[in-house]
């Protein structure tokens, strides 16, 4: 089942002229595409291939459909000759490589021991440990690289800003400090502040990032920026609301990963901490702002900003 | 015991009008004193407090040393207004974060599962495995949040260069691809050449790297900059050639990490493939290329970085 009932039709009417089933599917191949042109290659052999396992042909490519869809709002409100199409491609890879090292790291023994991942053996129960946690840190790197080509039209400014966010995302402030909360936090009672505060880290930071990167590939002018990153951090919360919601109510067939592992494992969530309904109530809520965040930022069409939104509180994995 | 029996008279009388030693205390100071300012702030406390262990306090710094010493080479033959003593700070301190990263990550019970680093618990032993690969994961990304500070005088193009070039030293054409190497080797027999390209990528690259980091925040001329080039390489396979000779010769307490694994884990190093003789005269021979590639450089002071290099080959641990 869904996380959330039913849009409304305030909801519903804003996205009537978008089919954003077109547009994910030709946007998810130019990613899949980009992805498998570029990472691994080049690596020793059993480096390369636990790294192109760990990326390619799965996941639901969020963000990068995050940087695209912002990238393309952007430049909906600017002349076309300022923006870079390659640049965007190459931020919407950049942060799907981040999110990848985060999961193999994350599935590992002495993390939360996952042993399946988007229905396939995790990348240390098929290459190793030792492999997998080389895997995950020569992403992290590649990541940087993808953004800084250096035979590319790509201006050094816009290298060096995507560089800044894309590590903020990253880092202690943003994921990695989010997953040492997580890690401190089992069996805790925290409050509802506390427990928003570890999810904007560990999953809002790069989903809030993912757009920001897009919104700088397209040279976004200062209150469409501001506005971009108030619906990243909202809809990027609502990401997080719904996955606690996804992990009470959804099986681990439709998951692809174990269900029931944040009660079994003690974590506090949404759902432990306001209960069922006022943690669905809250993801609407989230995507209500996410939505007018995007009315408030001037751009003519942010369509499959909007849309994406409404993925990611109706998804049912 | 040295790795490597003293230096020719040539070599001495290059060196002789230059005292490294408190240009070494100096510019250390400098370096810990920064690390110490910018490391671990503003994460969550578990986790920047594993970072700062990891990275505070300890080790000989010799990456940093090459990234200021290359600078000042550099600024020895341009004009003090085209450098940026600011930039070169923070690349001595990024290349060091992706050296005390893989180090955090290195140890690790699926790695090498050493317990002991610099005299002190690994960081691990002290903190915990998750915590240990979220700090080196931080880590990683923090050294790039380091280059692209967004109120600094760093101009775009020389945060893009810097990010460009730490992101190939330490990925996987680089430390990593290394390490995938070296993981491989294990009771593999290799060639001098396949042994030489591990070693390139796993200590060669980001020692190289931290050269023409040093060099780009001195704005090297194209020449310069090759020769630099030519003296990191050089360097950079002495340092892993002298490891290996160390690996037999010293002993646990003076490395102040377990001496004769190599041996032990039945690993290739120089020693193994050339003997000890042969392997001690290698390192004589790069440290005469590196010698002879700074006397190529054109740049009128390289006295620290010819230092660094003997340093490099006659230290004994």
């Amino acid at each position: 089942m869904s996380a959330v009932p039913a849009p409304s039709a305030a909801v519903m009417n804003s996205l009537s002229p978008f089919d954003v089933a077109p547009w994910s599917q030709n946007h998810l191949a130019r990613t899949e595409q980009a992805l498998s042109a570029w990472v691994g290659h080049g690596a020793p052999a059993g480096l390369g291939d636990a790294m192109r396992y760990a990326v390619l042909d799965g996941g639901k490519r969020l963000r990068p459909l995050l940087v695209l869809a912002a990238y393309e709002a952007v430049c909906s409100g600017t002349p076309a000759a300022a923006a870079s199409d390659e640049a965007a491609l190459r931020a919407a890879c950049a942060v799907e490589l981040i999110h990848a090292y985060s999961l193999v790291h994350d599935d590992m023994p002495c993390m939360d021991n996952d042993v399946l991942r988007r229905g396939k053996p995790t990348v240390h129960v098929q290459f190793g440990e030792a492999q997998a946690l080389l895997a995950g840190d020569a992403l992290q790197a590649f990541a940087f690289e993808l953004l800084t080509p250096d035979d590319s039209a790509l201006p050094a400014t816009m290298q060096a800003t995507l560089c800044r966010l894309l590590a903020r995302a990253a880092g202690s402030a943003g994921m990695a400090g989010g997953q040492a909360i997580d890690l401190a936090s089992v069996g805790v009672a925290l409050t509802e502040d506390q427990l928003r505060q570890m999810h904007r880290l560990k999953t809002g930071a790069l989903l809030q990032g993912s757009v920001l990167m897009g919104a700088v590939c397209g040279h976004a002018a200062p209150a469409a920026y501001q506005a971009l990153s108030d619906y990243g951090a909202a809809m990027g919360l609502a990401f997080q609301v719904v996955d606690d919601i996804l992990d009470v109510v959804a099986d681990s067939a439709t998951l692809g990963k174990t269900a029931g592992k944040d009660a079994a494992a003690d974590k506090p969530t949404y759902v432990s901490l306001l209960g069922l309904a006022r943690a669905q109530a809250h993801a609407q809520e989230l995507l209500h702002e996410a939505h007018a965040a995007l009315a408030a930022s001037g751009l003519p069409d942010t369509r499959a900003l909007a849309a994406l939104a409404d993925m990611v509180v109706r998804r049912s994995y």
